[in-house]
């Protein structure tokens, strides 16, 4: 198969932990061996855990040689496959949706790994032009591996640009859920699985954006509790008084802000902003992206009062069960 | 990889041509060669194309043979490659959704082909008990192959489904298109692109079911002029007079029935129902699955008027360009 097929794949694993990875990019990996057979397909899931090139590593060696066992912490992982490798992949061919990182961070640098397994191949989607990251692909091509870059690159780009924008200090986006009839009242709307997901948005931003109305209705706590994860601070844009022992306010180590305007708080830089359509009508000009759910049944109670013109461009198209979800952005004519 | 993930790739790939191959079943499959490189990712995409397995050999020995020019005709096909496949595909493995057809039907037994090219493993998803084409996995075994039987079965299964309905009498689905807001009233809703493949599912089908309302408002023609395909019969379902002179009734050899009832007449077994909520809630009991659009814009134009309940199972979830799109069926307790 050609390599825009596996860089595909990729992708694809990549897109599976898109917003789940801040600060870091959502990365996808796929390493063949050297007769073409597919070895592994991984993804970075969250900081502090494994990059995608080193987690690649991992379970390409542990289907090559069951016998290894690999410790959990990413740094041990590098030293313990530095020294248990044995050469496994040698000659194999690596598909990275993003260059592989030059840099020691908190993690051993991933172009490192590579040459010291003596890849033969390197695909790259796209380049890493962060000054600490960058320049993977010079240290893999002075180590006489072939380095390829550009393949699928404008769907690389997309899959790093929540990243890119937190280098330039922003990424926010707009997590709407409807049924599959278009409605999206207070009712119950997406599966336990899908709200799991949005636990997991939770634990991985660092501020909440709602409007005064969710917090009158549904009076939410806004936490990660479903997955055991943080409740991150909450901003509250409102014109009207609000209820000061509303749930949300009782919980530990987390600052609210109450505000008129509708400015981001400079200091926060991975921002999820969940609402209906009253507050998407007011901020479908000021955020990056659009996370849109459609559950899975039509409802006779169901309430919809959209009256404004929206044109997004779809990014990436996935699904939770029953429940499906888009990534959007807004339309531009290029 | 397991045979799960390359099962998943075929199912996927037959997928796209769901709805476009009757009256034959939506096919995928998947060659890897002696080492386990992918050599093609292949589907059945149409009555009177190559099956899904013979389309498979074609790509594959066309990647490992650059100079051979292959015959369009299946037949041809089959017979050309008998004679020039040069073992290329022996001791390669065939994943396949449905069991390969044991029958000499408008095209040669792929079971005969896979004995031919020396194939080591067929790794089947579900089997064909159709009496007709059913009992290829015996050929397959007594020619020395190792056949695996039910990787991802209930997948297979679903994807089987229409054929297996068609075999019974009939399949019929509900094509419903909105807005990314929920609302589907008489503008233009999906993109050119979405148009055109619902013309190829016209042209696959032998009835399209309208309603009286969508005679009057829209005027449709309902034929496949964007494929250069059929103009199918059309029933329209009404009780008010309608006007015989709209333009679906000036098609040369179509025939079209106005009937109160909504009763689907016997002699057609591939049917879809074209329409809006009010057509929806008439015949959400009565089809066996949902075609369920959604495009990419907000409208404040847009009209929105279910108020009935109805809960799917999300069967498979696709896209064409900026609109989504995904196959149901009526969500029954298991």
């Amino acid at each position: 198969m050609v390599d825009e097929f596996y860089i595909s794949l990729a992708i694809n694993e990549a897109w599976k932990y898109q917003g789940l990875t801040y600060p870091n990019p959502a990365v996808g990996c796929v390493i063949t061996d050297k007769n073409g057979a597919i070895l592994s397909i991984s993804a970075h899931k969250k900081a502090g855990f494994a990059h995608a090139e080193l987690e690649g590593v991992k379970e390409a060696l542990a289907k090559l040689n069951p016998l290894l066992t690999f410790p959990q912490n990413p740094n041990e992982l590098h030293a313990f496959i530095l020294q248990n490798h044995q050469n496994l992949l040698k000659d194999s061919t690596f598909y990275v949706t993003l260059e592989p990182c030059s840099h020691q961070g908190l993690t051993p640098s991933c172009a490192d790994l590579l040459c010291a397994l003596h890849v033969r191949r390197v695909v790259i989607g796209t380049k890493d032009d962060t000054e600490r990251a960058g320049g993977g692909s010079e240290k893999l091509k002075k180590a006489g591996i072939e380095v390829v870059i550009g393949i699928c690159r404008q769907e690389c780009e997309e899959l790093l640009e929540p990243f890119l924008l937190w280098q330039k200090g922003r990424f926010s986006f707009f997590k709407l859920a409807m049924r599959l009839d278009g409605t999206y009242d207070d009712g119950i709307i997406t599966s336990a699985d899908s709200r799991e997901f949005t636990h997991k948005l939770r634990d991985a931003c660092d501020l909440i954006v709602i409007g005064g109305e969710t917090l009158r209705i549904d009076k939410p706590v806004l936490d990660s509790r479903l997955i055991n994860g943080k409740s991150p601070d909450v901003l509250i844009c409102t014109k009207k008084e609000i209820d000061k022992n509303a749930p949300l306010f009782n919980i530990k180590n987390r600052k609210v802000i109450v505000q008129n305007s509708l400015d981001f708080p400079k200091e926060y830089k991975n921002i999820m902003i969940e609402g209906g359509s009253t507050l998407l009508q007011v901020f479908k000009d000021r955020v990056d992206w659009f996370l849109i759910f459609h559950s899975n049944f039509f409802s006779n109670k169901g309430k919809q009062n959209i009256n404004f013109d929206l044109n997004l461009k779809l990014i990436h198209n996935s699904y939770i069960k029953n429940d499906r979800f888009a990534w959007y952005k807004k339309y531009t004519l290029q």
